[in-house]
């Protein structure tokens, strides 16, 4: 009798606790959901100002194409109880015909994580890839890529979960396929203009760090679910917020002391990167590994995103805005090897707590598989976008940026402006440019004859044009030996001509258009040579070439000498 | 016995079944809290720079002001057990009385609930209402204009509810509500200066799209608590979470596809009003439609969203900065009847699915009398609003910005610099100019006198003036030919009198002041004929009105021709 | 029989209950986690834009440090079960060697907790505090400082918890400790350059209010979780989750009325520090005071935050940027109070509600002693850490800004160009000055000679300098007598020599650096004298000191009275 009660008993909390875990396993969902807006966040706060817009709507549409590819397809091939030799599911229409018994909190858990495997690439490929191609291959990662090697680890009758490969929430299954999409495709579209300069890659600061820290602090707070979601009871649950915990602020706490040692200076945004790389890292073995196996993986892979993120950009001179191949892809192989290393359970004990070489193997044949496999088919998918409609926006429509030219936005902070920047790289003039441009310029009063021996006359050039000329008219005045300059950043007014633009379906009036003004004060060296220089590195023969000014400069002064005149100007100061 | 036990084990898990649905329930309020930080966001990165801190605040204390007024009121007329007619519950005073035995789940359930209602009227008011004026209407739409509709939907009493009228988490009931609210505040406190131009809307655009992608972000995840709050069990829970997914999904998908196949370009602001109009449209029938239905109501939300929004801006003219009519009116009253044509279950079968008319007239009915109430109460709302302390804040207010008018800041962003803005409208000089504006200028060295027939005088003017006087300075100055000028923003230092302002209880001191210069360079055009028309558009005989430079210019190239001199300055380029 | 199947359910309930509860504890604990996310973002949006790099770092790096510092001791001191004297634990490394039956959810809902008090001094010190002091004291508030006081409180077996002291989530344990510590660090580090001029306080304006006002949005949804972690059932739950919402709306709404009053106008940053003082008020007794008791205790948390900012500033002299000693010191030593005046539970009836002076007195037993010890600590705390690493950043360091000298990072921002701001104080020129200083200059056309007593010459004069060196200049300029100035953002080219900083471990190529051009025209002050005392002012014999260019102006108008030429220079306009 009592036995039969306290069987009872036992049921009744078994069923309750099931409810209660699944409610959780969907509250799980939700967070992973919010982790998009922390990708979204970091990928943008660490791109440029003039891609923002591009780089939301990216990391928006991948989650909303992704649910359509995954609705229709993913879903199927990956969780079909229709499995075909541990490799594919067979899709049916079950989500269609059976609403009452199609495993919705199945479907939802899956639907969100498989959005996080392919928002990773969206930033190791940010201003510079054609938004179509981001449409496109982002929803085969949600419709092919991701579902096939998923349901190997994730469906009970997958190869990999029939051999006892360990993945608890994605180390490999979702970072390491998503950093090495990212690095293919990074790689095949190639650096931003004015990366890399003589072979040497050079700084691109983010245009936010705030926003950048913001996305890390979500998808911190996000990976609680995305690591505790599946957990079975609440001590598991508990046991995994713990090491979700230890391992990035161990990783973060090495990368700041690393970067601190190695570049003299504790680094900011690098350190964000190392919370990121030990939430990777943790992410296979959460439920497995004990404190002092969180912490080791945590600063191993605090260790790692550094060294990582300088070989792709200074070895492999693949250029990651964000940083995701070092963060995802190399800290979601350490993670899932770590489990062959750390693991304390006893089915799967780690090489280190005396468990042999077992688990670590099927860590390393799930995660070489998954590699190859991931790195076949998004090879195929990225050739095949390349040699069709282009994996990569227009050099023109790069250095204008692409909020832009791919959706007719102005800008994402319309009421600032934004600094200019000097890009290097060929200096090409644009394909539109008539053969007779070098334009011959008669001036009205030669600048020079006033000047006498001992005196020169001193003049101001101002040059006022678009801002995206001025790396080439840079390039051109150093070249006349013109190294000092003023820049300022002007709003030119005046009729423009061109494409229209719409901000919510309005056309947008821009009759104050960024310029930028460029001062130049010069004494020997000819005011003419000066302005038929600029006039050659600006002309395109289209309105808004913009004009020079020329103004009499009664003196100047070079303040640490005291020097005037002539004098004054030369050097760099 | 075993009966006994197993009815025992259902009882059992049944109750604590129950515990833990009450759980979620909170934890669900706890993320519709959290919408009103993405509300705050959408809004404020919707619309510019110098409201900033006024529609943040908006933002808080319609929550704040709100709470009060539920406490005292809102609640009891809405939940009270007491309840007339089907129409309105008897206040009482158990909130204060009862600790113990108060509904407080459902009291902070509906409380979240009433300030989404209430919050986003303000997105569409936005950068021109009195601040007072919104304390008041935001105040009572949270006392009795929401409480009462309310009860008709979600007060088991309420009329509507005993009708069969379903609306789950609040299409009808909150987003209709508000978004016909937004309507008329926006019809009545007419559009911003600027945004119509002889009849035709004019774009304005938000100063951060980041910001307005992250209140997105957060309301989607936020949305999970709102639509799932109130879910009976998990079955029901995960099958909201799909719904609640794949409608924006869709809505978003179709929004880029559509803004892509009509402007030419994917519209990012626009693709981020689809996902939220995906989201009010399925938040009527989130538990009763299926997936199909979902895929279809998210579609249509996503295209009407645009359609509503040109509608609003050029049909209506009615001024919606956030699109807060078209997303929450069109797509309320949309999803509400999408419950008649699309729901699943038997009780209330929809047309599509074979259930016939029924349902839909139910849900007409029901969105009809919401509408009505709603429309005819806050007329009368804002109209006496209007008449008494007045609904618009001034049009000096309106120019230099809210945050500085209202709330005594100098800037929400005090480290950087707003870009001038050029607005349209008329251009009337302030209440406080004199009769004698028409000041005689008499230059000190006659400009003109050194010009020959053959080599006009080149003569640069410099203006140093006002940001908020740039307008009338563009239009006078056009009206004389000129439309060739340069705009830089500078920073006047002088000493400066006028209002304190405070930040933080400390006096601000405002020794660098927001300028703009105009340069302008002229040649044929007298130079007293500029001065003149601009000492007339700027002056109004206070301090800070501002100086003119006259600069001698040596030449002047224009880039695309080659030309010089006069020549040079001929169109506008 | 009966009897038996009843008291089988009611355990079966209580156990699955127990489970759900154990769930959300967890739950609670990670929205606590993403309050550090708040903190961050209202401490960086509170200051300025120079320092947004080293703010978020130092936010993201006191979490992890304290991460480390609570695993190897913290949590031993604070939750052992070996408690000595009721004043501390002895630690001991279960957390390594009994990974099985360590208790995992306290240890990491403790850890967050602990995290917050770490975090709450960091906004105090802002933007003039070595890194590398903070990272040593707020690892020591993680390692010893919370670990022993909290332990008194929240270990059953301390001192405090024994006597009946209460504070259900921290207002004493936590902000009241925080608050105390940022009290003592703030006032020891001493406040930031050109907060006080003559002994007045003035307003240095935080850089984002958007990026504040989403702080403290993300720190009150994470409140729920603050507040509610540990319920120990849902009524329980839904009451804390009542007064956590009523507490806050009531002081944002009495915050606002006060500065409504007191300065004219509804003031923005400070409605959002009352909404937080609200959330700091309430938290001690969340669980035991009604809904009258919430609304008074919000009032007057609301009154109390505005008090407190302006004494801490004009009174006490002590630079707290963000607010953090008024919100968390003062409110929450109220919070804790409050609990003896409106608790309405027997076992700890307050004052009010006829319990007389028994619970108050506990309650100022128990933060007072708080007080005394964390006061104690933190003081040897900091002295140790000024007299031998320095607590502050030089005053180069400072004026540059913490993210460049502390992390290499030129610009959080790297898109967009701060504004120059006024500082004031000491205006020491740098160490590196070497005693020649006051060179010579020789203008080459003296510009006075061609002015006619009639008719004084005006001349521009243009000096492009470092923007940190302006308020040198404007003191210097100030002190010949000129004080109507135009300051305009530039960016100056030209070879840089000097530190090479590191972004992302690149080196970063700064060959456009941030400058300003400073435009002043004179016409009785002679051109040398300002030349020369310019010189003076900028001079430090380093390249970068930058130039004076000097030009003729044809005339000048001034626009409020139309005067010309010289008239027109003659008041600060």
């Amino acid at each position: 009798m009592d036995n039969m009660i306290n069987t009872a008993v036992t049921q009744a909390v078994e069923q309750a606790n099931a409810f209660t875990i699944s409610i959780w396993f969907l509250i799980g969902a939700a967070l992973v959901f919010f982790m998009q807006c922390g990708f979204a966040m970091v990928e943008t706060g660490f791109t440029r100002a003039k891609n923002a817009g591009n780089i939301i709507m990216k990391n928006l549409m991948d989650f909303c194409i992704g649910t359509i590819m995954f609705i229709f397809l993913g879903f199927g091939l990956m969780m079909s109880e229709n499995y075909l030799f541990g490799l594919v599911g067979v899709p049916d229409l079950q989500i269609f015909t059976d609403f009452n018994n199609f495993p919705w909190s199945s479907f939802v858990f899956n639907l969100v994580f498989c959005a996080t495997a392919a928002t990773i690439v969206s930033g190791a490929m940010a201003e510079r890839t054609k938004f179509i191609s981001y449409c496109i291959y982002s929803g085969l990662i949600s419709l092919v890529v991701y579902p096939i090697e998923a349901g190997w680890v994730w469906n009970s009758q997958g190869w990999l979960a029939q051999l006892g490969f360990v993945d608890f929430a994605g180390s490999a299954c979702i970072h390491t396929v998503g950093g090495i999409s990212a690095l293919i495709g990074a790689a095949m579209v190639g650096p931003r203009i004015g990366k890399y300069k003589d072979g040497k890659p050079r700084a691109i600061p983010g245009h936010s760090l705030t926003l950048g820290a913001l996305g890390v602090f979500i998808l911190w707070f996000g990976w609680y679910g995305f690591n505790g979601a599946a957990a079975t009871d609440v001590t598991q649950l508990a046991q995994i917020f713990a090491t979700t915990t230890v391992a990035p602020a161990a990783a973060t706490c090495a990368t700041m002391i690393y970067t601190w040692i190695k570049n003299g200076k504790p680094d900011v945004s690098m350190s964000l990167n190392g919370s990121l790389a030990g939430l990777v890292a943790i992410t296979a073995g959460c439920h497995t590994v004990d404190i002092l196996g969180s912490l080791i993986i945590g600063i191993i892979a605090g260790i790692i995103v550094v060294i990582a993120v300088e070989v792709v950009d200074s070895k492999l001179k693949v250029d990651d805005p964000v940083g995701a191949i070092a963060v995802h892809m190399c800290n979601g192989i350490w993670g899932t090897l770590a489990v062959g290393l750390f693991s304390k359970d006893s089915d799967t004990l780690g090489l280190l707590y005396g468990g042999g070489f077992a688990q670590l193997g099927k860590q390393a044949l799930g995660i070489l598989s998954i590699s190859v496999y991931t790195a076949v088919l998004m090879t195929i998918i990225f050739f095949v976008l390349k040699k069709t409609i282009g994996l990569r926006a227009s050099r023109d429509e790069e250095v204008r940026g692409l909020d832009l030219t791919e959706h007719g936005l102005a800008s994402s902070y319309a009421d600032f402006m934004p600094v200019p920047q000097v890009l290097t790289g060929k200096t090409t003039t644009p394909e539109m440019v008539p053969p007779e441009k070098a334009v011959e310029v008669n001036l009205l009063t030669p600048a020079d004859k006033k000047a006498s021996p001992d005196h020169p006359k001193l003049t101001n050039i101002s040059i006022v044009t678009k801002q995206s000329k001025f790396t080439e008219l840079n390039t051109a005045l150093t070249g006349i030996g013109i190294t000092g300059m003023t820049v300022t950043q002007v709003l030119g007014c005046g009729m423009q001509k061109g494409n229209t633009e719409y901000y919510r379906g309005v056309a947008v009036e821009m009759n104050l258009l960024p310029k930028i003004r460029i001062d130049i004060v010069v004494s020997k060296v000819p005011v003419k040579t000066v302005v038929d220089t600029a006039v050659k590195a600006l002309y395109t023969g289209h309105i808004g070439d913009g004009k020079i000014f020329i103004y009499d400069v009664e003196d100047v002064v070079k303040i640490r000498t005291g020097e005037t005149g002539y004098d004054a100007l030369q050097d760099h100061d």
